[in-house]
């Protein structure tokens, strides 16, 4: 009887001991797969790749960008098509924009660059533009058509010059470079733009944007004070749809810009 | 007998079972262990902190930065000092280079800048430097004193300005954004460097300098053929130490760079 029972105790345990191995694998096999897709969920929120990081070189490929514009349109101009040039590619990280667009740059005379702006503007979205002071209003700029639209444009007057190049998507998405905005620097100079929404990036050129903006306000209390000698000018810089008188200087395009 | 039996199966099962929760407690806590010292690690070596990424404006504070070259000499000049300007930490992130340092700069007349590179130089390091054939060569360029030392350097000839401003620290810190390595740059424009060492924004610009560096190769077979008028003095700016004839052009440095 004594060796019935201690045969049927070995057999219990032995039934036991495999039911509990097999529990504990499944509880280590649930508590390996959370791991992993906590830790997949980590690196796609946080992680190197989580953010947007793209960097786009210049000059641009030579190619029609109308497609970036309107992607059902049969353009038919002469240059290739279809291509996802540098400019297209630059151009569609800013017409991604969905609430705000803020624009911090030297210079502004690309006109694929101010259609898309001006698109984003009829969409309704709030578009800020800073501009230098005196490169605000090279020949050819477009600071006067998207003043006209209706967009708000302020001029720095506190530095020899304001020198970014940087644009500011939904507040989240930087892009900065060397590039200025014009028609030059992305047809025939070597450029770069990096493009990310890496927070830790992303933030200092948000409050950077948004002392500039301050500091330049025209309506502020001497903050931003014009040189006497344009300081009539200067008031009027940010009503909306006003042309400033005087800023279409008729110069040529300085080169390198 | 059955009756003690089954008291006996009933207790067994008990004390197997707690035993085995045990275990697979124990399993359960050593796994969660793992899994947060690896995703600790996955974080340090991947995640968003892991990188160095930082962003610094422009102009300088007004402030004397000879601490950053010489941290044991009393300064006795009458700019304040101790302060970790702009500046200061821009120097400091060239000044880190330990085997290597890549410049890829539009202009570069700033002599702050130039005196940490000229003391990698004197540690060893090698120093490569390419610039705008044009830029290179304005009033107060560091270019000349550089070659004199003997640091490598090369003039881009390819397009109608090699704008870029950035630099490479061992092949895997990027230092860029709109700042011209110049006085004015520094000291006087509104003006943005990043700093990031993110492999995915750093091996772009690591990729770009050497096909530049490569394009621009005055031992290159027509790869960068020099204008013909500036052929003779192209094919002198790769060597050591020599300075290249006709390129100091007394002009007045250009605002805005």
């Amino acid at each position: 009887m004594n060796a019935t029972f201690n045969g049927s105790f070995a057999a219990l345990s032995r039934q036991m001991s495999a039911v509990w191995t097999l529990k504990a694998l499944g509880l280590g096999a649930v508590g390996l797969t959370l791991s992993v897709e906590v830790l997949g969920w980590f690196f796609r929120r946080f992680g190197s790749k989580g953010f947007l990081k793209e960097v786009i070189f210049f000059p641009t490929e030579f190619a029609c960008v109308e497609h970036v514009f309107e992607p059902t349109l049969q353009c038919l101009c002469p240059l290739p098509h279809g291509l996802e040039t540098s400019l297209a590619r630059l151009l569609r990280h800013v017409l991604s924009a969905k609430s705000t667009l803020d624009i911090c740059v030297f210079a502004f005379s690309n006109m694929d660059l101010s259609r898309a702006v001006l698109a984003l503007h009829s969409r309704g979205l709030v578009i800020r533009i800073l501009i230098d002071k005196d490169y605000g209003c090279i020949t050819g700029s477009q600071i006067g058509p998207l003043r006209r639209a209706g967009i708000r444009v302020r001029y720095d007057s506190g530095a020899v010059h304001m020198h970014h190049k940087f644009a500011l998507v939904d507040g989240r998405r930087l892009v900065t470079g060397s590039l200025n905005w014009t028609l030059q620097a992305v047809q025939k100079n070597k450029e770069n733009v990096m493009v990310t929404e890496e927070p830790r990036l992303v933030t200092p050129f948000v409050q950077e944007f948004q002392r500039l903006w301050d500091a330049n306000d025209p309506e502020g209390c001497g903050r931003a004070a014009p040189p006497p000698q344009q300081g009539t000018e200067r008031q009027g810089t940010e009503r909306q749809g006003t042309e400033r008188q005087g800023t279409e200087r008729q110069g040529t395009e300085r080169q390198g810009t």
